[in-house]
């Protein structure tokens, strides 16, 4: 069986007053049609086409690693309508599901599901039933609790108003068939759109049975219609990743306070402290402790290590029992090592640190190589940039750098040198041994201290 | 019509524990009563008066700017007493709305319904219907449905107590009746206090029907009593400041984690991330994204411009397209051109930043003027301050200033000057040219490293 | 009568997915287990004993300064066989009260209750009505509403089913009596165990009246499982002493953002703004304010200081009327007096500092005796560690010590003295004149600017 997926992205998103069509605002730091091209791929889809609309070639432009066809829906006449200009991309394919670009949250598991209720059956659609169904249209079934039509909450009778079971628009539908029905909608209705909704009661009409199936949660069917609604579906869905990382046996301090904006893996008894966020692929390993008020973006941290406090890091490699923070930054091509302490307010970028140094306070590492057990004192700078290019420091295993010391790159210090506090090291500091700039401390006899000018 | 509005703020607020007068009490970062004297004001009324009672003359000394009538209730004889004390003050006013200084979250929209619905009639409240009514003063109606009259909670019969309509305590009433009814009160009850509410009782008697009017939700009409109360009404007033922010098209990564204590406006397409603080006036340009945990006060922010985690904008200006933080700290004055970059742990006070200026870390610019295209190193510091007069540091456009250098104002960069690393200008470096203060590097032969002492 | 108290802690939380035994995972900073301990030494018991059994000695180890008895479950078959072990060591006491290692928010107020209850009878325990008991041993009662005995889910009846109140496992027992029906009880069933909830079977079967008790929330009696129950609980626990701290009379900006693992006491109109950790144990002054995102942890802090935003305190004192952060870093043994001012990015570690004295900018404090008024420019550093042992500074009265300066410790700066900036001070600067070190300003003629690269 070849199940080709027709999603609907052409909307118009008016209620979310944007200049980004809808379906590109992200959710868990993807874009909401992402979502749906990712649960379509899941079910292991033939063939995706995406219908678009609104935004131009900005959306097949900004997804071009999606492997879908795109068709562009120029007149907005309607899902009957949109459905149909994916047709002629779907041939070969014998059944057909349709999704919503702005329903982001459907799950594979559910979708498995209906195509495998429906199996053999021509058309299949996911139901619900809402407490409140206002709004929405019903599913009216007959005395046997078969489907007979989805009659639109406007329409509807005293008695269909109060039934609670609605139609969420998802479909799967045997291609051949469905292809005929969207021939025959017609669009006599106040909107004169093409509405693919009409396709259960040409189904039903010709003595079709109509399958339903539920999904687990109403948030896998929901629509993001405005903002209010995208930060809703963004926090259940971050709840749902916090309790999926605690069941496999990471604690999380405060799950809602946890957001997770693209892959978190963590071995055993890690623990999260409250307001991570996560960005891109994060690995961390065994026993890590992440403080408060952390970044973490497409990095990893080895086994043991502590971040502490308000620290980021970012596009950076930790090694095993290492010390981050507090209120450090470890930029881009930061690779500590093992058991080294990055402290307070230090920045490195783009440098390799190795085993059990320290970096303790108050300093900015770039483009430098660090040996092991070197010490780095306060207030210490690689100076890497001389205003055009970028240039090395590198510091040898176990050399202590005096405070406030400036590195002017490209410079080496030797192994188990030691500079003094206050230098500008700008050319080579001879292993073993101190090196240091200094003028003589002088004290000015009968200086007077300025006054307070009024 | 003229509308008076008494504002009843005399209340001890015990349950508070605190020193501060209950209404003084800061709700989204304004005191309580400031709440219900902007609701006032925004109803347009002619005249408003405040009693209040607890505290001193430190509510309207607190309040000094708010345009109303101060009257103090010494003796605190009940709510009948303390419209009695306003009275004077509303001569001339053909009806009279009796609001609360501990009942901050009213709408004006509910007060403008209530205002209209007993249009023409002597009385008018505002009544709602509780699930749990208990501790509240019952609304008793007769078989028609008219209000006969309150009755309190400790009063009500068994079959009064299961009545769900509760009393609020605001009412709007023709001034002349009014003021009859209030000199009819009696204080013969337990507390011996004389209680407005009568006033109901004494008006059905004289045949007089008492409209009633329903506020949208449950937190208008709340009262705060103690802290809880008051935290409780704080998140509901930022839960809807949020909603309100999202529905006019602002991305809120979490409605629960925005704090605006003050006013944000936002252009289209504006992204907040988790925990945002904004105190005072802040405006943010189109597209501007504010990371996690950032704190932003009375502040412009230009269209485009990026603001990273953990960064603070206190009084100060930003331009379009430029880049502020990680924990960057913009103070008063800060004024940072278009698309400048502002870097971790830098600190900007009461300076001028030129346009695509560069100060990226680790640095402290105070009183100063920097021009375009300034390349600022890390650990560069103005020393604006000799112990007595802060002065003037000037860059011009293009300078390179190299890292660890200490500016000692006042002093003058030309344009496209150098500044070596490491070094202290303390008079002009001329332009295009590089000035430094050096000492030449030594290597101390035979030097010995310290030993750790026993 | 003597209350003996014993404690089941032997179960192994397969479901929590951790190598650290389920029961000393921390809640609010302390082990489960812990807040059991203390529950029951708020009791006033007359003797505690742990049964515990996976982990080995880890458990005991960890909890050394618990005032209980600990015996090792060997071989683990059921609670009624834990119960049994630990009998030897409750020998004198009068009644036996059964507790879980892993239930960690029972009420001493609720045991009490239960204790008084069943206060001359034989059996007592504490059950609860759930609005959906599935899954939960049943209280099954006669017709006088007498406790007949516990059904457990799986053996439960249509109509025993439909029972809402639950047995919570948590009794109180006559010490002689629990000790025969122990070893009465049969392990015949589908686990072999031996279940304590069979004695209210063998109770009543010798006509013993079972009291019942219930718990003020369902909280109380939650046990930890997984970790989702073990975050669901520490929100519990959070959110009720942020209440009772709001109701004290200290201002909490949202309840739902405050983390106490520890203890915090505060005098009166302290105000906490969102996301503050409290660990250990914390004591805040009269007016005190803490800004967002702050970590407070064993320190004092004097009336009317201010924290402000995304600062850290740690085993540290502040006086009275000071300013800390935003960004400041005060750590173990610093001790900061009444007025000063501590800035971004400064870091104090082991220091004294004296009365209003300024640290506003970018500095590192170690090992330093500061006087009172003094002055330390931007980006100041104490270079107390020469690679082997730390140092001392010493900065008198009055002293103004220019921006991006080195001390060099051990090192004296005098009273009043001031120190130029950029300087490195490695000996004495005497009291009341201006010392520094400099080299003299040069411009290099007809230098050029590196170029790009290509």
């Amino acid at each position: 069986m070849k199940l080709g997926v027709v999603i609907l992205a052409a909307g118009k998103g008016t209620r979310m007053r944007s200049a980004l069509p809808k379906i590109l605002h992200p959710l868990a730091g993807r874009p909401l049609l992402q979502h749906v091209l990712d649960a379509a791929e899941a079910l292991g889809a033939a063939r995706i086409c995406c219908v678009y609309g609104h935004g131009g070639d900005l959306v097949p432009k900004t997804l071009k690693d999606a492997n879908c066809t795109w068709v562009e829906q120029s007149e907005r006449l309607g899902t009957g309508h949109a459905v149909l200009q994916a047709m002629p991309s779907m041939a070969g394919m014998d059944r057909i599901l349709v999704l919503y670009g702005d329903v982001p949250l459907i799950e594979p598991e559910t979708l498995n599901r209906l195509v495998a209720d429906s199996n053999g059956k021509a058309l299949g659609l996911i139901s619900m039933h809402l407490d409140d169904p206002s709004g929405y249209g019903r599913i009216v079934r007959d005395k046997r609790g078969h489907v007979l039509r989805i009659v639109e909450h406007k329409d509807a009778s005293e008695a269909e108003l109060g039934i609670q079971e609605i139609n969420t628009g998802i479909i799967v539908a045997d291609a051949r068939r469905l292809g005929e029905w969207l021939t025959q909608i017609g669009n006599n209705n106040v909107q004169g759109e093409y509405y693919l909704t009409d396709v259960i009661g040409l189904a039903t009409a010709q003595g079709i049975e109509v399958v339903t199936t539920h999904p687990e949660a109403p948030q896998e069917v929901a629509g993001v219609n405005d903002r209010l609604q995208l930060a809703e579906l963004e926090r259940y869905h971050q709840r749902r990743l916090a309790e999926t990382l605690m069941l496999q046996g990471t604690t999380v301090l405060d799950p809602a306070r946890l957001d997770i904006r693209g892959t978190l893996i963590c071995e055993r008894d890690v623990t999260l402290d409250v307001n991570l966020i996560v960005e891109g692929r994060v690995r961390l390993g065994a026993n890590v402790r992440v403080g408060p008020n952390c970044l973490l973006k497409d990095c990893e941290i080895g086994a043991g290590s502590e971040v502490f406090a308000n620290s980021i890091v970012e596009c950076a490699h930790v090694g095993a029992g290492a010390r981050i923070g507090p209120f450090a930054r470890l930029r881009p091509e930061a690779d500590i090592g093992d058991h080294c302490h990055i402290g307070n307010f230090v920045e490195v970028k783009k440098s390799r640190i190795g085993e059990g140094t320290k970096v303790n306070h108050l300093s900015y590492i770039g483009n430098a190589e660090l040996g092991s057990r070197v010490n780095i004192g306060a207030g210490t700078i690689t100076c890497n940039y001389d205003g055009a290019n970028k240039h090395l420091t590198k510091i040898g295993d176990g050399a202590f750098i005096g405070s406030n010391t400036a590195l002017v790159a490209p410079v080496e210090v030797g192994a188990d040198a030691t500079i003094g506090a206050g230098s500008v090291i700008a050319r080579e500091a001879p292993a073993g041994q101190l090196s240091l700039t200094r003028a003589p401390q002088t004290t000015v006899k009968g200086w007077e201290r300025p006054r307070k000018k009024k």
